[in-house]
């Protein structure tokens, strides 16, 4: 492998042996190239060590975690839903890797606690914990490789903390599913408030859908959010309902 | 492998034989499971068939293939450029997989010339050709599995077709950025037109770009897609710059 990963001084605070039984504890293997573990629980809050120009912190580590998450996620939702379309498993995919969810089994599998970060200013960083979660997976992918990456995510992770029937049922967010759709498809969307009707506590909003520059739904509430809801719904409906390749 | 794909009936407009060959003569690679390739290259508009009431096509390979492309890609940015941070590796991949980028690849390597629709509606699907490469990578992948399918991808496409220098200085869009930023991070963009100024040839508009509901920039130009890059750009410096967790 080409890759050689920083050892940041300081990075240290627990030992190669302390990390290394954590994660046996938590993920059932014995990590071998531990510097790309410490790596991953650097939160940028937790040192100003540059390496020619970038600082360093686990945001690159995130960044490939994040897309081995995606793939590992599509394979198994791919199989285990053999009768469904891209859109259920595009979508059963947004809820599985959820930031808010990432948070969530970050902190059930113990991960928030390896993370090093300036304890000053936990609460200014929403996700850090999903984020150190992604890094992890990243650090495993380096490390081990995909396929033990994904035996990983699978026996360790999917199997035991998700509950497909609950997915499947869990209510649908349009706004997101359009958003979802529109970056598969490399299309550009934008919710626009284009217009306000009544006043005082009975004012709703209109909102508009636009995909590439057109509009193609509205939506009304007494919310903004309902209103873009509203507007990705019948939006969502258009685009599969029509089945043309807008 | 417990994926079996179903094979449709006039799927086979190339025989198993030609297909073969020419999946042979552009990737360098005997294919197993031929039912993947030939599914991999139906487009929605060539068949009515259904099973267990989906409809049988390219989309769910497609949708498989793009998380596999998305993940290699990482894997390939992550390596070679080991002092870029995140938000360089994410605008680069960005580049590499845009829509018109995978469209024009699928050409360039032939593949659009295996694709099976019909012919009559050619002109309204935009972008079938860089669907149906999205979905081949998915059909190598469950054919021969990732390692396979990652050194295919690095040795006969990303190093045969794309120039990383190039690449490199191509201009940046803001937008694009912006929405594959909230996309990673799972935050939800919004850009509205909130205002006009001017009139006649001097109008210009004013777009504001909302995170999370609340307005974090604001551009002017005399297009709304200026307005939005200005936006956009005013955005992205704030996150970065500002350096904290928005």
């Amino acid at each position: 492998m080409r890759f050689r990963p920083y050892k940041p001084a300081g990075a240290e605070f627990s030992s190669d042996k302390q990390l290394k039984q954590a994660i046996k504890s938590i993920l059932g293997y014995r990590p071998g190239n531990m510097h790309l573990y410490h790596l991953a629980f650097l939160h940028r809050s937790a040192t100003q060590e540059t390496l020619n120009g970038i600082r360093i912190n686990n945001e690159r580590l995130e960044f490939l975690g994040d897309a081995i998450l995606d793939a590992v996620a599509a394979d198994y939702l791919f199989k285990t839903f053999p009768t469904k379309d891209e859109g259920f498993l595009t979508e059963m995919r947004s809820k599985i890797v959820s930031r808010a969810m990432l948070n969530k089994l970050s902190q059930k599998m113990g991960i928030d606690q390896l993370i090093q970060l300036d304890g000053s200013s936990t609460g200014t960083f929403r996700s850090f914990k999903g984020d150190a979660f992604e890094a992890l997976i990243g650090a495993i992918y380096l490390d081990k490789g995909y396929d033990f990456t994904r035996k990983i995510i699978l026996d360790r992770i999917i199997r035991n903390y998700f509950n497909m029937d609950e997915l499947v049922l869990q209510e649908v967010n349009f706004k997101s599913k359009i958003i979802e759709w529109a970056q598969r498809e490399k299309r550009q969307t934008q919710f626009n408030v284009v217009d306000e009707v009544g006043s005082g506590y009975k004012k709703q909003y209109i909102v508009e859908l636009w995909l590439d520059g057109e509009a193609i739904a509205r939506g009304q509430d007494y919310s903004i959010k309902g209103a873009e809801q509203n507007a990705a719904e019948k939006s969502w409906q258009k685009i599969n309902g029509e089945n043309i390749d807008l």
